[in-house]
């Protein structure tokens, strides 16, 4: 429940406000007045009449009206405020900043409850508690420094946890990053992350609201409406750029003991990061790189050109635009040999562009121009620093013109942070941001180019039939595994293809079902569960009169109720996998079987329902994905095929939420197709309550 | 040739010094000056008397005998100004700062060799041309801001390009990266990286001299001497990092050529820094938080401890960790319950121990105890930053003592650059480097950690034949693919395994000796070419009799000269090859074979010759190392007999290096052990000269 109260509030008090800017309740009095809060500001302290030059109250009953209420007061007196406030003194928007609250006891849980059902029924909105509060152009309701740049086209950054919030801007601040609104969401009770996602998403208005979104996450609540939003923002023209933390087993117990919470599997967070379009990265330098990258025009293509004045750096360069799947092309012809003889001897021209140490401004707009010019060129990277002889002002004026006019998205690497420090800030006060490493911001541009697309949310049908796949499961009694007939007839109500068996305890029968069927063919007792060990499995049978003898021993044998005779095929190996996450609903995963998935853990994962386009992606995505092209001699694997056997069986899944775990193993591409051989599907039933 | 006159001259002159410090001749004086330089300073400009402050000559006749010259004049006026210096004013060490060499053009060479000439002749030390210079302790002869602080504990920087050397000190600065000497050596005709490798390598005391060197390197030209050194530098304590650029060029034409032809410079490169142990970097970034890694205690095992007081980074510090294949081991226990209690409520010491964002100085002090004397941790990280509040002087003195006191690394991780920048710097001030991204540090940590420890030198023979080796070879008249026949009797003077085969053309013989062999056979025609095509290879062959019937078969088709047999062999496929690289001498590749190495292009490289630990190195770097303990039940491939096979073959290359190229291709990994099947082997030999 996000209100005009809590984004634009008329007037602010602060509970526990103080003269003390060493405290939470002081500082943000500071913060507030330096930003210069339009709206009227109060305190409320039994000790003061007047805070940092604002009225202050003894207590609430002497307070006026006040939209917007900040609590710095310990944890047990928060719930009978809160209630004073929203019921007296029509206050409609709560953040509360202390602490001690669920992350810490039962009985800070419960508190935190009561202040929730009060909020809620107030139609209040609730930031926090434990948090450092909330940041916008409007009001600088927060704590802590650093505050950054607040700009209508900046970042905005939701987060987790405070401390992070915090940090995350000291990375950003150096870079040029700047910011519209910065929310701290801490416990969120009421205000979650994906509440934030949501409001920014329903006020989106194209080409007015700033597009950059950058997310620090700990625990994804409610992935559902994270998956919505966030795509539908992106959809909109937004870029968006995470770090989910607790990606590794030690580092999912330290995120469940700093929030409670329990992490999501990591594989669920990249599936529906993939599914959503969010750009992911693993740290607060990574995470400011990347939006630093969202800041500049789009990148249309891979190929890049580098223009130097140094070439060190853009040989690292290359190598880390090469190693992030961009290229660097070679250029040559007419108008490079132009710009060479424009530029000192010495210069060389094929890319990188080394306009040489002692180049000019007038050279740097030239090789720009070269490389604006150049149809081949999606992009241009400029490295240019400072060895402390001159200034080079009028070098990032060239820069910054060129990068107004340029329709090309120009990157620049501003090096000399120290040396050239006034001279970068200048540069950055015109609205600009620097990568002062060149090998972070080709990491971060290859992050952003090989970013999946947004899912438009569609279920893509196929033909699956849906109200089969619901009878099927519905008759099923029983939770655990489902016996192999009904694995048969879910494939089939999908769509996916599944080597057909024939079973029969009539000799008869079997024989004459067995013609329509190709050889080579497997026989298998069916009654006994160690079928191996007592002789029951009989591999290559190659004739009918094989079969037949086969059949008259296999009866034979003790426990056997009839014979399963199925054609034996020879392919390689895939593995499509699906497991039911609680709060995501159901992650596929896929990849070549065998070692691949074992050992190498080449593994993509999606989320259900998956179009054919998602599971184009997760096939391209896997390291292995070149064994697709047929390789040492093999043939290739339809991926299209297999695509659509992922789709198919995410559809089947959305119908049938029962099954909580499935693997299809082996899927064997063969020489007609890819097919399935078998499958374990485990279902699990809600007990009905009658 | 690097002298006392380079590194501590009593007297300088500038050529081309100047009043103007925006000219590199003007700025270079600056440097000097505000360095005081304590010796004489000089200048030589025809237009001045005096040159901030010192005695000016209008030419070379009227200067004093001065010992150290740094020229920056036009590139022709270069070499006889130096040979004028050297012959009448006994300079004995230039510096070359001045552009227009053999970087530019085919006259720039000349006179770039003309100067080496000269200043060989007269023993001198040459650094340059096209360079920066030269800073250290003594003397700051470089024309290019920073300038970093000067440490005799600091870092000994080489650097190929002179820009790069300016910008990794932009990037070291803000760390509290310390520097000994910065040697910019352009384009090195005399004193190049190896040069000052082996200078450093010579002139070291240890517990006196500078510990670590950081190097960027665009072009290795003398391998052998950079092992030498680096190698020799690290066993006595030294810690390297370095960057070799240019890692994607060849990468691709590794991708493009097939396996046997696969070793590319850049996995000579991988190779030569295994050998040496050297920390590979590709960013400055890296290579600046690597060498603050090694500024600190040795890190002596994988366990990490985290203190923090804030919650987030020391999630996304695990994660990385974790990644990076260091551990952060749940902490429990008494002493662990016994620091929860001195805490403050809400505090965890699971680890990460979060002494919450109110902990005290005296809090962090505990938990750094704690830590210090729990024995399973090896090292601390502790994340201490600031949202504004307060000033944490103290909190930094507390990590300062401790760092000081305790036995173990501890590794500060300060974010708050901006708002707590005046107590970052205060810390660094101590003499202290900082961290302030978590996850580079954690990256950092496991590339130091992971690093291979340096090769003593020595070859290990094994009791491989070498004098039968050289026979062979010697014997050789050919160049090209060796013979069947050869491969067996190389491998089998140098020990390694292969199928043994025997050819004949008597059907009487043939079946004589297949008596001794391991059935199934398999029998190859020898004469054809394509032997598969015309029937001409048998698999499989489980009798005498068989063999007998195939042998008259087979005889029977043209071309047939005789028949081949070995026993035919079952095992997963391994890979070795070896090239020949230039300079390198042989690099040896080792791998799984298959889609491993021609997919996943999963490789480890060596320097022949190889130690067993090495070997074990290479094997053990593998992504695919998890199936050399079996897997899927496949029995486990003996890493130590493998490793063993690559040691024979790297000391068999040592004294064959005739040998440009070969593979060992398939190596099975048998049930009875590693067996090499087939191999191809080309040879080159040198004309001689007669």
């Amino acid at each position: 429940m996000i209100n005009r109260e809590l984004i634009a509030p008329e007037s602010i008090v602060i509970i526990g406000g103080s003269n003390n800017t060493q405290k939470p309740g002081g500082k943000i009095i500071r913060n507030l007045l330096e930003g210069k809060f339009p709206g009227k500001l109060y305190a409320v302290n039994p000790k003061e009449t007047e805070v940092q030059g604002i009225p202050c109250f003894p207590d609430i009953t002497s307070l006026p009206n006040t939209e917007l209420a900040i609590l710095a007061v310990p944890a047990a007196a928060c719930p009978s405020i809160v209630e004073e406030l929203a019921s007296t003194r029509n206050t409609k928007a709560f953040i509360i900043i202390s602490a001690g609250f669920g992350e810490e006891t039962h009985e800070g849980f419960l508190l935190e409850q009561e202040i929730l059902k009060t909020a809620n029924k107030y139609e209040a909105s609730l930031i926090g508690p434990n948090c450092i509060g909330l940041m916008n152009r409007h009001h600088r309701s927060v704590f802590t420094l650093p505050i950054p740049e607040l700009d209508s086209r900046g970042v905005d950054l939701i987060s987790s946890s405070g401390a992070t919030a915090v940090y995350i801007m000291e990375s950003a601040i150096g870079k040029g990053l700047r910011f519209n609104s910065v929310w701290s969401v801490g416990n969120a009770p009421q205000i979650g992350v994906e509440d934030v996602l949501e409001y920014l998403d329903r006020t989106y208005i194209p080409g007015e609201s700033t597009p950059i979104k950058i997310l620090y996450i700990e625990n994804i609540k409610d992935p559902d409406r994270m998956l919505l939003h966030a795509s539908s923002l992106i959809r909109k023209g937004c870029k968006i750029a995470a770090i989910k933390s607790g990606s590794s087993e030690s580092g999912s117990r330290a995120a469940s003991s700093h929030t409670g919470a329990m992490a999501s599997s990591d594989l669920a967070v990249e599936a529906l990061f993939r599914k959503a379009g969010i750009v992911r990265c693993f740290s607060r330098e990574e995470l400011t790189t990347v939006a630093c990258v969202f800041n500049l025009k789009e990148i249309k293509g891979r190929n890049f050109a580098i223009v130097t004045h140094a070439g060190g750096p853009a040989v690292m360069l290359t190598d880390a635009l090469s190693k992030g799947g961009m290229h660097v092309p070679e250029l040559s012809g007419e108008a490079a040999q132009k710009l060479k003889e424009e530029l000192y001897p010495g210069a060389s021209v094929g890319n990188p562009i080394d306009i040489l140490a002692t180049g000019t401004p007038e050279h740097l707009e030239k090789a720009i121009d070269f490389c604006e010019n150049t149809p081949e060129i999606d992009a241009i990277a400029v490295i240019f620093g400072s060895p402390g002889l001159v200034k080079v002002y009028d070098a990032y004026d060239v820069l910054h013109r060129k990068m107004e006019e340029c329709s090309k998205p120009i990157f620049p690497v501003l090096p000399s942070v120290v040396t050239a420090g006034k001279e970068v800030e200048y540069f950055l006060n015109k609205g600009h941001v620097n990568f002062s490493d060149e090998v972070a911001l080709a990491t971060a541009v290859a992050r952003v180019f090989n970013a999946s697309k947004p899912t438009n949310g569609g279920i893509e049908l196929y033909g699956v039939n849906v109200p089969e796949i619901r009878r099927i499961i519905d008759d099923i009694g029983e939770n655990g595994y489902l016996p192999h007939n009904h694995v048969q007839s879910l494939f089939s109500a999908a769509g996916i293809p599944i080597v057909p068996e024939i079973v029969s305890s009539s000799k008869e029968e079997l024989l004459k079902k067995a013609r329509q069927l190709d050889f080579p063919l497997v026989a298998k007792v069916v009654g006994p569960v160690h079928k191996s060990d007592i002789g029951g499995v009989v591999l290559n049978i190659q004739s009918e009169e094989h079969l037949a003898f086969e059949f008259d021993r296999m009866m034979k044998l003790p426990e056997v109720t009839a014979i399963m005779v199925q054609p034996m095929l020879q392919g390689k190996e895939l593995f499509v996998g699906a497991k039911y996450e609680p709060h995501f609903g159901h992650v596929i995963l896929c990849g070549l079987g065998g070692i691949f998935v074992e050992i190498l853990r080449d593994i993509a994962s999606g989320l259900a329902p998956l179009s054919e386009n998602e599971a184009l992606s997760m096939i391209r995505s896997l390291r292995a994905y070149k064994m697709f092209r047929g390789v040492r001699g093999e043939a290739p694997i339809d991926e299209i095929q297999f695509a659509e056997i992922i789709v198919r069986l995410s559809t089947l899944l959305r119908f049938a939420t029962e099954i909580k775990e499935m693997d299809i193993n082996p899927l064997l591409a063969t020489k007609k197709g890819i097919i399935a051989v078998d499958a374990r599907i485990r279902i699990e039933k809600e007990a009905k309550n009658k």
